[in-house]
């Protein structure tokens, strides 16, 4: 923490300053120069509102200089976390590919989807049985069966299952069927989901909210790790921004930049990060490209009739193209897929 | 809905549209330009993704003609909805002011903050006992010690009781101690919860997400009251952009923008939409000049010692002189307070 | 300027950094922690970029702790400035109101506008002579013509003229006509229009720019001050956001922000800020109420064959009605109009 | 263009519409449901504000049919536009690659770049004369002397030359050295240059603002064609979002939407766009992927000393494996380097 004062404060002021620092559990470190008093102060103060200090009496600015998170950051870690579940590593050299449909609508659409997605190198499948949808008059998911056939088709083509958690009650039962407990871009601040997931044992898929910062976004996965789950992935699926082409702009310089920052995998959405099919093969090249752990793809048999996000959803034929694309592409990052 | 087709789409996929609208339940209607065809398809479907028909061959554009809401609309009800809790109005014409800390964090603190906002003339005592915060290390709010403490410095000065419930399983224990239900920004698409909440009979104060859009704030309304309950009021609590000297950007224009659309009461909340005391008068005073229905305002009475959010917290005097400030302005909207 | 090194900075990168700074000019002072090294440099270097030590080795953060500006600083000058046009005071106890027209179309229009705003209390007239307009296809104004008309209009009533400057080669012109200078939002950083109108001694207008973050604005206000011309005022008129209601978002709270930064008189334009007539009333209020030095309201007296932006002019008796309840909200400031 | 009526529009207001629409020269055709009426209008009208149908009585929505712009949509030109100068395609099968320094500072340095940089295999050489800075304490940029360096430089090692033109006047000076001319994200709505440049027959290089839409960066190079000038490309160079830890946000995604909407070459410039040295390797990679037809990358031989934005200059090394990484990315796209 380093608190500048303005110019023209007065001496009691700086004290007030240094003396609440103190109390705040601060050691300081007084600096006064020609036109200002600037002090700094050292200490391992996370949970702490610099705020409380910007308001006091004589100061300019307060300037936090530790990241609020521990667990995530790369100066607590300093190698590259894989996360292994059985035979697939996430995080290691290979870039895993997570595919499936959107919601999980029949056992023949869920066993279809897995067989091509599964042949073409996907080794993840992706699926919703809970769906939180921004209209109260849209389709809901089919709950519980939607997980069983989702299992299912997993089981029979050797994959492994993410699919969403949408509530702390949720756990249980989506721990019999799941490898990977995905939660959702609204849910990313759903602190008590957050902190339950983190007493599991399995990994999650955390996904970054719509609005959050890269800083709030490892604060998320800082809730799940302090619980002792270290086995985090992060998924970056599209911000919000002032253009409304895209329905979100995907971030992918948010790839190295949380690269740098954690030791923590990242996955890239291009199906919600572009919410439109023909932006999806393009924005999972550039992902791959600009070194993201894995990509996760909506794929459906028949999009026209998919009940939810069909218009994002990959044909067959254009997953198969894609991975045919993204398999010239790896070697210049020196991975494979 | 209207379908604009591609100049150079042909009549097989002209045709294809219309039959995929008439699949949808539209009625469809056929205009043919000397360069475009337009199709314009009545009917009234809420819960439609139009990206369905804007993947389809030959479309250039889908333009959906009416709001995706109901009940919120005022084209279901064109009078202003009035909420009315004991004998308070809460969308008439008196302006109303809820006041008090972030946190309960003792009897004396919410006694002595309760009788000095009621004092000055809030009708209604704010307070939270579970607090999500952004980082795991801080505090995390007194809990049902909290509501009983709320609830009873209310009741001693003749106010309301508004706090928040952060999740379905606590909805029976704030009923035992509440007057009206705050959802937070971060679980405005909470749809389990706000389901929940439209279940019950008590009033709901919704805050707007951080990157909510009106109309996605308009949806979450839209939960609640399909499930019965009508009485919703909407909270402008500041949205996210690209400024960073204050926390949020308080979205002022959204109070006659939301009037507009919706017959729903719209509360400002200055104290969050800012995060700093000094930007809270100012910007309280311009919602009630915008229109607002009410303010929702922190106060404490030790601010630099408040264990969350105090630097955004009025001293008691502070709020007295903001009470006299705002005395002088509501006659221009016809108003009291 | 604060320095946080890495925790596992070498001691040889920790000096390679205070050489830096001190081959940069500044005195450097040193703090080793426990887990860090902090450098402090104490220094007056404007128009540095401290991305040159951020890509350093070792270097964790580089902390700025002086505003980039010097001249519109409250630090460098503690009273507000008030700007004195004839009998017209801008910054001072006075709330002054510009309106007018968006573009100046006939010598009726104009005069016809002139008479009623006067008569309402406007004390400066606006309309533009040159448009700069999205569309290569859309009416760009009358030119000099416009320029003429405008000043006549002015002086029939006792007005003051305020009107934009497109581009450096258009000063002398619009010095004739005009006693101050607009500057536009998409010019904010036209910096040779800056420096020149810095040079002339007439105020300067400066919008803000639809993306500009506030200390990108004063700093747009320092190019005009650092050739000599400090009569500079601000005019807030909407950031660009991911809302879409309102075509840009009246950041509101940008008027305390900068009045605490700034000695500089601010002026919203909620015309400009809303683009939509019904919203120009409510966010005109606000911005007075919230503090602003005046306020820039767009009147047309026929604003359906308005030549541009006729959808956010208002009518004579809705500018009547804007004056009428303004006069109510300026006590609450110790303000008069 | 398609206004959707209030269900409660009287039919005197759906006239007033219709009539107001034949003045604006539409072919009007009314569609009357059960709930609402719909009008719709044919016609070729560009240069329109759709607010003036907007604010009429009874109007409850007003919807665009057609983009604004014509000259640069794919529904005038459906293939491709390709850019020819000497032996240089922009928009063919090639990817194009332009570097250089931010700024010519001198002989030596302008002339060593522009080696390692043409072996490396970049075609275009960059570098800027005259620099617009945010600070008016920063340099400012050679002027013509650089001009001259820059040419001389290219002429060496058989490159062609992009700087930038920063004002209408530059033009006729900028000419005699320059094969194409650079426009700022500052100036993406000066239509006075654009105009002026769409007088010139050399091409265009035209960067997208930093809070433009894409719709509105199409409408800048309407402006440059509408004036005969066909020659235009396109940059994305980054848009201002909230996220702070990369000076802004690239937009990726803006490259297929281009394509998809408009037949002009886009390029991407990933260094502006992320202002970072670390991040510029990735985000090339990832534009590529993403389909760009070129990239612009700083590079400086010394960028510790580099007199502007050092920080996001490429080391030549670091160049040269970017090369090698493209080489590998570009047959994905069925493309070369």
């Amino acid at each position: 923490m380093v608190v500048v004062m303005e110019s023209h404060a007065t001496e009691e002021q700086i004290q007030a300053v240094i003396e609440k620092l103190r109390e705040m559990g601060f050691s300081t470190h007084r600096s006064t120069g020609v036109t200002r008093t600037v002090i700094g102060a050292i200490g391992d103060k996370t949970g702490l509102d610099e705020r409380d200090l910007q308001v006091m009496e004589g100061v300019h600015e307060v300037v936090r200089i530790s990241e609020p998170y521990k667990l995530v950051s790369r100066t607590f870690r300093s190698e590259n976390t894989v996360i292994r579940i059985r035979d697939v590593e996430i995080g290691g050299d290979q870039v895993v590919v997570m595919a499936g449909p959107c919601s999980v609508e029949s056992r023949d659409q869920i066993v279809g989807i897995a067989e091509c997605v599964s042949k073409a190198g996907a080794r993840i499948l992706r699926g919703g049985a809970f769906k939180p949808r921004s209209s109260p008059y849209s389709f809901q998911g089919m709950g519980e069966e939607g997980l069983k056939l989702l299992r299912q088709a997993a089981d029979r083509f050797g994959m492994l299952v993410v699919t969403e958690v949408m509530d702390r009650s949720q756990i249980p039962l989506v721990t019999e069927y799941a490898d990977i407990f995905q939660t959702g871009a609204r849910n990313m601040q759903n602190f008590s989901l957050l902190r339950e997931l983190g007493k599991t044992r399995k990994p999650v898929f955390l996904k970054r909210g719509m609005a959050a910062t890269i800083e709030e976004w490892l604060m998320a996965a800082e809730y799940v790790m302090s619980e002792g789950n270290h086995q985090v992935m992060l998924c970056e699926r599209g911000i919000r921004t002032f253009e409304t082409y895209t329905r979100n702009t995907l971030d992918i310089s948010a790839i190295p930049v949380v690269h740098k920052l954690s030791h923590l995998p990242v996955i890239a959405d291009p199906s919600h990060g572009t919410g439109i099919r023909d932006k999806v093969l393009p924005m999972a090249r550039a992902a791959v490209a600009a070194g993201a752990d894995g990509v996760m793809i909506e794929v459906h048999n028949d999009p026209a009739h998919a009940l939810s996000d069909g218009a994002q959803a990959l044909f067959p034929e254009q997953f198969d193209e894609l991975m045919r694309e993204l398999r010239i592409i790896v070697p210049a990052l020196n991975r494979t897929i």
